[in-house]
């Protein structure tokens, strides 16, 4: 089972993603209006992948690091559900943006 | 959430861009006739990625400048809400034209 | 509102280009008969893009000039309503032949 | 109107075709019988475009020359009636040989 | 009409095979037993293009000689009816292998 | 048949791997709970090819090494039955991850 | 027809392959179990192109030998019936496996 391995490491031009689940609750447990907001898929960066070689044989480094927040795109991604928490891996070329 | 951000800077050849609602009724609050024009998609470059590499490994700037009213393609892009304010994030080459 | 602005200056490898109406009525008003000519396309360049790299990193001029005649496909292309008068946009490598 | 202009040059790796029309009828009148000859689409080289860049950069000249004879393919192509004769616009490579 | 030319010759990599239509009588007339080979394709080069320039702008030879027996893809290929003959024009890369 | 085979050794660019049926009992036999991990394709690389060119002609290794644990999309491979055990056969850039 | 001819030679980086028939019965004539295994599709190759360039003009050897049995994709080749044997030719990037 996945949860026998300790670590995910993305391979080449890969990156793997802890997805925010968007509270649809407030801290003190009001209901949240529905938000476009809500769709919006957040995550961090939790794993890269060690970069990959274009078509042209240039290597090319990964767009985003460790820790960094990002906007993912609403389609797209591979869903890994690991010790209870939800994961998901994307091509680095695939992330909209980075949230500061 | 998203709005707990302060930033978004997009990624790679993407740019993000505020939207402008083309109003429906004049200043003096009368009806604006139905015209092609309001179908027009029009925005603010408001922050751009850094660039990327095309497949021979030659980088490519970004086509616009941050603070650039834009003419926008009718398809395309991806809808971003951010306080309360409505963003698209373009690739670079999907934007059609600088508006003066 | 598009109107709003004084300039387009269409991006990269595009071209901004004013259609020609084709009459279906001759200068005397006598309804001209329904030719396939009527469904040419026929526009003027009216601005053009910087131009653009290959996907091997060589600069693309742009294959039309300001001023010229022009004949369009069929299809494509994305249609800009500007000062109430018709537009198109077209990749330049989209557009057929140069009118004398 | 079309008709209104000279010339017209084809752009980039293009060429301008006069269709020959397959006349089903004898020099005598006597109805020629159904060939499948009658489907060959024939045509003469009557203009051709400059040559275009490949996506290498290199440049290709355009495979036809004006005044060659050429069979078309069965498909493609877009059909130009230009003061009362039939054209068509293919890209060189579209062309399939030429006859002597 | 095609028949009243002399000479076919394919362009760039494209090669011209005259089709063997394969009998389904033998000599002595027996109606042959329906058999796979039956729709096997098979053909001789009549003439070929002066081959072409592949998207990096290297020369590729034509893969096959004037005069060889060929064996044809089920698909693909233009068929050309030239003085009563069979004909089919193909791309050279489309040729499956030659027969001896 | 495959059995009668001692060893199979992939080619170019892909990957053996020996798949993990996932238990849906726990050592002690009770039924495990219906989890997102039980659909997790993991598997062991059990043998890899030499590798291929890319399209520039740059010699691509392959990025994963034998006995490595691997995490594997949802779709594609070639399902290989060899000796009574499940394998797949993956190009290696399809691997999503290696689990350590 | 097919079997006038003495030999088969694959073109550029196409292969010929002798298809096993994976028999239901065993030798004494038991009916062997529907086992997976019947659908791996396994042949010998019999004959090699000379191997063809990749679109960067880099020449490509052929990635299997005469005489190697391999493991075939489920999908795609052309199939060949020469002197009553069943054959299939398959680019040579599309076969999976060498089986020793």
């Amino acid at each position: 089972m996945l949860s026998n391995f300790r670590k995910i490491t993305p391979l080449l031009n890969r990156v793997m993603i802890k997805r925010f689940e968007v509270p649809n609750k407030s801290a003190g447990g009001i209901l949240l209006p529905e938000t476009k907001e809500k769709d919006m898929q957040i995550g961090e960066v939790i794993a890269i992948g060690p970069g990959s070689y274009d078509e042209q044989g240039n290597f090319q480094e990964i767009a985003v690091k460790v820790g960094q927040k990002v906007l993912l795109p609403p389609y797209g991604g591979t869903s890994v559900d690991f010790k209870d928490e939800k994961y998901s891996i994307y091509k680095d070329s695939e992330i909209l943006a980075v949230l500061e």
